[in-house]
């Protein structure tokens, strides 16, 4: 689904945060990983954070020497940067990023998302090669995400994106019960109540208050509805069956 | 913001990834972090892996022996879990959750949010402590995620959320109830609904969960609560008084 979608990372500087980046990429549907000028690479270090299902994803991954060859033959290159004061202030939401990157790949394009060392971020001369720039928000000015966990939160949310459906999975849902429905359970739960003394028999009705405003504020699913019945019909007929005599 | 939002790592079985869920949490403003039996936990594979600026929600992680003890005090928690199958099938995407942690936070609740050990998962005793379960969408079914990467996606959505707008204390609310309350309501129902024999005595556990589904997905507060204990305790001197004889 994101097929064309790349995670370039710039100088990364530790081998155990691109193995977690191969990683995330494979959970997330992306299979390009690009890094430039990987700083002490070596794979036995990546390999076990990759685990072994995205061992392919690390293995395959392009290695070159300079930002310009790692963004050849991309329609669009988005860069990620803790810093967002200055000529940064146009910076994109991840949420944002990701609307343009589907737009993107939805059109042909070919997208690369651009991450800088762990230590320092990505500098002007390298984000001037982007398209666009993201930062993610955080709560607190003076830290920085892991790469890894930066990668995933992106790669999250363009794959999201990448979902045709509404995100929100789910199986097909029960239905909502209508107004009527929950009118016959009202009246059902009344005379249950009202059949083991919980309410008072004198004005029932304003006794039965407190339980329809709790049941009125759920949205309330047909399955819910039978269950609540059954629960009814059951109450009734024990005060049938073992009650007092009328 | 995030102040009454805590993490809990159900037996995690990897120190440097419980390094990385304390800087995944202090990126997103989440200050509160639980172990419930840690495996081999060491502080110093940890502390590596939080920096600097995450050492102090590592430190004052709170150690616990069982995930009944971490959930004390809270009002709701959120189970994770990358199985979807059988009764999972309702579980909720972490945006979907994120919008209800978020109306849970703004009614003065105060949530956790459950994570499993890396290699298996939460299990189903672990899930019925869980007001709702969420997944993480992948590209592959096969796989999962990072521990850390887990945490980042989840509390990501969460912080996301609650930049919406201010939290606002509005009108004094009910308070919500905690899961302790929670727990205490469902055995009363269960009893109650054994008693009139609503639900089957061969396996009443069983039996129970769609009651307890229904009452969990409510953001039930203290004064239903007292509504539905006293319901119970009627149904229970109902069949005290008029019921078969024992």
């Amino acid at each position: 689904m994101l097929d064309d979608l790349a995670v370039v990372l710039f100088r990364p500087r530790f081998p155990e945060n691109v193995g977690s980046v191969a990683r995330a990429c494979l959970n997330m549907g992306v299979e390009k990983l690009i890094l430039v000028d990987p700083y002490n690479f070596a794979m036995e270090k990546a390999r076990p954070l990759a685990t072994a299902h995205a061992k392919h994803i690390l293995e395959n991954a392009r290695i070159v020497e300079t930002l310009p060859q790692a963004l050849e033959g991309f329609t669009a290159a988005y860069g990620t940067t803790a810093r967002t004061g200055g000529w940064r202030k146009g910076v994109m939401s991840p949420e944002t990023m990701a609307n343009v990157v589907d737009e993107r790949l939805r059109s042909g394009g070919r997208v690369a998302i651009v991450f800088g060392p762990e230590d320092k971020g990505l500098t002007n001369e390298e984000t001037s090669l982007c398209s666009g720039l993201m930062t993610i928000p955080t709560s607190w000015e003076g830290t920085s995400l892991n790469l890894s966990q930066a990668v995933m939160v992106v790669l999250y949310e363009c794959f999201k994106k990448s979902l045709d459906k509404p995100f929100a999975p789910g199986p097909p849902q029960e239905r909502a019960t209508t107004v009527q429905e929950q009118e016959a359970l009202f009246s059902n739960l009344q005379e249950s109540l009202l059949a083991i003394d919980f309410l008072k028999k004198n004005n029932p009705d304003y006794w039965m208050l407190p339980v329809r405003r709790f049941f009125s504020k759920i949205n309330l699913k047909r399955n819910e509805f039978n269950l609540l019945m059954g629960v009814c019909r059951q109450i009734q007929w024990f005060v049938r069956t073992h009650g007092p005599q009328k």
